[in-house]
């Protein structure tokens, strides 16, 4: 199976890179990477790993697209958000190459529309997709180990946490689905070598666990209790305002967002994402397991899991 | 089953009513009309007919409509387009009388998002249910046979057409899904007593025509050939152009993107359905007919149907 991958220098992309090349389907992997990129260490390591580097343009290119996409059955967008706008003109390259499979980058929280902006961005895609009928797989994941835990304080875990979050949305009782980065690629290998999963949904997450839960794992794990900060709706709601009222795209209210989704609303659940017409990779795949959040907590702390972004 | 209306003085909702009355099912149907339209004929006929009149304003009107739709297990919204937005508040009280299924109105085509605007509107209600998390199924229908027919020469189908259609689009080769109205609400009746049709989005359709077929078949079944007035993708946009320009919703320009989706685009079809997530009614019950369009036609011929709209 032939896969092109654009963003395959990312977080997402990375581990969907090692999962095609971890698993039992043979694929053929193409990087669609910027021509200022080709020469970042990123790009080099790709091209060790046996990945073939197109150098390429998404944006008024289209003919040079679609004979990079000519051949290629799926194609896997794991794009910057502050790209995804890249989308439009990829997918209608795909489209016109004969694409059999186009994943559009979905590989976060399941929620309605109208809740978050940034996922809102995404279901656009979605629908210009949905518009050329091209077919296409979204893969939605939750909400990632790397970003869920709290420092400790002995600080510990600080090395291997992205993004730590000791805040305590809301009370910390909605349950969210949580799935490790590192096992992302896995899901995706499995999902888009599956007839049935075209022109479908899919959420694919390994476990679900409240804030308080993952507290508590920390704990058992670590023996050091976390710092807990509280934070309500309202709080999320006043920082969320600003940014709301200036029509203004950010980190900060993409995070606000998200916690006001899956810690304030609950948005965030496997019976939430069936409703919203998601087919669960739990029900598709029983045996299909990814790591646990305790031990992705062990992982951490024995200094095995690397911090992404900035680095 | 107890069962609330809105709209079932209108056409799709008075469809629905005789649906739910030719049903194997027992239905308790409640209707629910504006005080301003109690003493108007058709919704003393709704009360000849032994259904429950609760004469209710849906806007600013929380309570009483919650009150209203106390012990209601579906609600069926066939509400005039214009008067969409009063779903919010419907689905709303709704979702607090704990309503089992919510049919928002969608009595139409089915299309992507971003090609009819009068669509795109119908879909952001359906966000909002989402948002709510209120069950929900959406019933489409794809085109109505009422508004489907060309004008023949001799007139003798004029008394039966609500709106006669003799232009033919981009070539007229498009297959399109059709329904008699006097069916809505037979397929309304067993979809609504079907549990796998909760959280669903449901295409039940009649027939598959092409515009070229339309007019072989009228031909077949009055003798006479019908007049073909050729109208193009640009024409159809030139029209639309001018309301798209001043943000302006109206029936032209809703006829005339309907018309450019299933006409042009092709976006009506059983295949284009399952690809945007519906099921189909064709596969969920096989043995379910509606009227065929051959029936239709003669029926018009011999004045068993009766025109709607400004009558």
């Amino acid at each position: 199976m032939k896969v092109a991958i654009v963003g395959a220098t990312g977080v997402t992309g990375g581990s969907i890179v090692d999962g095609l090349f971890a698993s039992d389907t043979q694929f053929d992997i193409t990087a669609l990477v910027r021509p200022s990129s080709v020469e970042k260490p990123a790009a080099i390591k790709l091209k060790e790993r046996g990945i073939k580097i197109i150098p390429i343009e998404l944006q008024d290119n289209h003919e040079k697209l679609v004979a990079a996409l000519n051949g290629i059955d799926v194609v896997i967008s794991a794009i910057h958000y502050q790209s995804i706008g890249d989308e439009i003109p990829l997918s209608n390259a795909a489209k016109e190459a004969g694409v059999k499979r186009y994943v559009p980058c979905f590989f976060a929280t399941i929620a309605p529309r109208g809740v978050m902006l940034h996922h809102d961005r995404k279901e656009e895609i979605l629908d210009h997709i949905q518009r050329i009928y091209l077919p296409y797989t979204v893969i939605a994941v939750g909400w990632w180990y790397q970003i869920s835990l709290p420092r400790i304080p002995s600080s510990k875990l600080d090395e291997g946490l992205t993004f730590a979050n000791n805040n305590i949305i809301a009370g910390g009782n909605q349950p969210s689905a949580l799935t490790d980065v590192r096992d992302i690629g896995k899901y995706v290998a499995t999902i888009i070598s599956d007839p049935r999963t075209i022109n479908k949904k899919v959420f694919a997450f390994s476990e679900s666990k409240t804030q308080n839960e993952i507290h508590e794992l920390v704990e058992k794990v670590t023996g050091e209790k976390p710092q807990r900060v509280d934070m309500s709706k309202e709080q999320i709601e006043e920082q969320i305002s600003p940014f709301k009222k200036a029509g203004e795209s950010n980190d900060m209210r993409s995070v606000m967002e998200y916690w006001m989704s899956w810690g304030v609303r609950g948005d965030n659940t496997a019976e939430n994402a069936v409703y919203l017409g998601y087919v669960l990779a739990k029900d598709l795949y029983p045996e299909l397991q990814g790591r646990s959040l305790e031990e992705f907590i062990q992982d951490v702390l024995d200094g095995k899991v690397k911090k992404f972004y900035g680095q």
